[in-house]
């Protein structure tokens, strides 16, 4: 008998007949003899529905009553699963997240789990029954509902597969899985089949929207196996789990292509003491998040500095810089928005040198300037133009022997 | 200072600009210095769509995720309410019906309030808090989250009322209070400023629709004075309270028409012991609540039977009869559809003669035939002909002196 939680996101539970196909799936697995935590998120569309009224009335609404509105959402998916598994003949019972034991702190919004107590939930599971969880929510100890911000379902599932020492936490969504690559731009990409933590929070945080960075690091670090697959078909995803050490023999895991990228050049920047300081404090307090940086000091005792930044925050960006500027008393700034970040990840590549190289090679065939470069254990970034990106990235997919077989 | 309830049913905040509407009437009454606590339902209609999507995935839903299901709605409302006051400038804060201290007992669906543990709403009293509490919903001893039935909220209302021993509970509708008659009906009909618990009691159950009996009986229980009123303007309402000895002095407070009535004969019932019982019984199992009887014998040694019931349940009254009739091996049934109750209700009749004799002698003046009589000592009722009804009750109010002065 395994123990397995289940997640299934906004999409997976969007109306009365995928409720009934998420209670068909989890039928299936509590019909092999197994224990099944399920934790759903609210219908997709409700949340964005409730904050649109919360702000016609307010346009700053209260944190706290902000959560007290969005727990709703939850709490009608969870009834409505429960519902459709008693159709189907299976034992269920729905529990909100305070009632399923996911302890927050007392941020509002964004809260933070700091612990869970899971009695109410292996007290169901000992009687055969499945237990719906609402994700995205707990309590604080003050007896408040919190939400747990952006991905929060996840986290959810994440920390209750913690929390009841599950045997896998699946995440359901419309994705099938990892790719090597996006498979809109490369077609030959291929799904992955197993990941480590470390390969997943880079492709994550590199443009591969499949779960936010949060939940991975917290499985990280409490060990929790996770599978994202779909919950359209019966295929199976990629598992997300510790490095094992046969993961090493692939050097390159896959290729992620960020788009959200601009590059801020300041040149002729005063070389003062502290000038770089003040250049990024400015930057912080714009609340600008500054991704690659390269500084090189020039001959007549001037500086220049590149950097990336999210391509919304550009124009923020050029804003802080300028002043900074106009203070130090010299200095010019330029933005390139027509710039993207292309990067390799894996674990192999701790292990196996000439990553570096291969990669050049491809992006020189596929006639990509590198701009900017940026390493680290398990990663290769470089900067380069937007056009002929896509080309660079089919390139280079190749050239770490990624591609499937042809058929 | 004063300490009160106010109370906003589905439609007082079916939207964004009526929730607005509900927060500058509180704020005007907390910013007379008084302490303030809120208590609304779901938007008018959001219960429906929930019922309506569970019945989509299980026509028979469990009680409990039925429960979890609807509380949902309320939880919506009180966020928002409070949203909406912060935008006023009041400091406000929303509680579910748990968190307002609304214990209940363990029947999901039509929960029992056991007790009120109103300790929170005091702390939030104390710092200057309006609190807005999820009408309709309470938790068990088990924590888990329960509803109260059909007029749930006002329920709410009252018992929190009773428990923050407030000045007043005031009910807002879509009417302006309760009135001496149908104005509909009756244009002469005036508002009743201040009734007994007994006569509203009466008067609810009798076809004006104001509140459930259930609510008034628990005010009259914990001696909760409560005003009836609408959100829509601010005209003063009818005050429900104790009777006092000045109340007497209105014989007749209003006059109640009841169409949902059917007569149901039953004739030639051959005279066993246990005959009626029998009768009644079966009627019962049938789930039909039997109102009027009259029973007389006839020479023969057969007796006839006759009694009032709801219109929708008549043919399923004269199914359960005609089997008994069967069994009983005689006699014969027949329904009235088109016959109405009018009843004058008031706490004076005990003390004064002759309501029975300006009641029958206007009836007849109205040319209506009296089928059945029945009194209690608050109220008299008779069954009369749906034809000339309307007439019949504009002659009777002008008979007890209760047509407004004209302008």
């Amino acid at each position: 008998m395994a123990r397995i939680v289940k997640k299934f996101g906004g999409t997976s539970v969007g109306d009365v007949d995928r409720i009934k196909n998420v209670a068909k799936i989890v039928k299936e697995e509590y019909d092999r003899g197994n224990e099944v935590v399920v934790v759903v998120s609210a219908r997709s569309g409700v949340t964005n529905e409730l904050v649109a009224r919360a702000k016609a009335i307010n346009s700053t609404p209260n944190d706290r009553e902000m959560d007290m509105l969005l727990v709703a959402g939850e709490q009608e998916t969870i009834a409505l699963t429960a519902m459709a598994l008693h159709a189907e003949g299976v034992g269920a019972v729905s529990m909100t997240g305070g009632q399923a034991g996911i302890k927050t702190d007392f941020a509002h919004t964004r809260a933070r789990i700091v612990s869970m107590e899971c009695e109410e939930i292996e007290k169901a599971l000992q009687e055969k029954k499945v237990v719906i969880v609402a994700g995205f929510q707990g309590t604080n100890d003050d007896g408040l509902v919190t939400t747990l911000g952006r991905g929060g379902s996840d986290l959810s599932a994440i920390a209750l597969a913690a929390g009841l020492k599950a045997d896998i936490c699946q995440v359901f969504t419309d994705v099938d899985g990892v790719y090597t690559a996006d498979p809109r731009i490369v077609p030959l990409a291929t799904k992955i089949p197993e990941i480590s933590y470390e390969e997943m929070l880079e492709l994550a945080s590199l443009g591969t929207k499949v779960m936010q960075a949060r939940s991975v690091e917290f499985a990280n670090k409490y060990n929790v196996t996770f599978e994202v697959r779909s919950s359209f078909n019966n295929n199976p995803g990629t598992i997300v789990k510790q490095e094992v050490s046969s993961m090493e023999d692939v050097v390159v895991r896959g290729v992620a292509l960020d788009k959200n990228q601009a590059k801020v050049m300041v040149g002729n920047i005063p070389d003062k003491p502290g000038s770089a300081a003040k250049l990024f404090d400015a930057l912080a307090s714009a609340n600008v998040i500054v991704d690659m940086i390269v500084q090189n000091l020039g001959r007549n005792g001037v500086a220049n500095m590149t950097f990336t930044v999210p391509r919304d925050d550009s124009e923020r960006a050029r804003v802080a810089v300028e002043k900074v500027l106009e203070e130090l008393g010299g200095g010019e700034v330029t933005l390139f928005g027509d710039i993207v970040k292309l990067s390799v990840v894996g674990i192999g590549m701790r292990s196996h040198s000439g990553v570096a190289s291969t990669l050049f090679s491809a992006l020189a065939e596929a006639k990509s300037n590198i701009q900017i470069i940026s390493t680290s254990e398990i990663k290769i970034s470089v900067v380069i133009d937007e056009e002929g990106a896509a080309d660079a990235v089919r390139i280079v997919h190749t050239a770490f022997g990624l591609d499937k077989a042809e058929a």
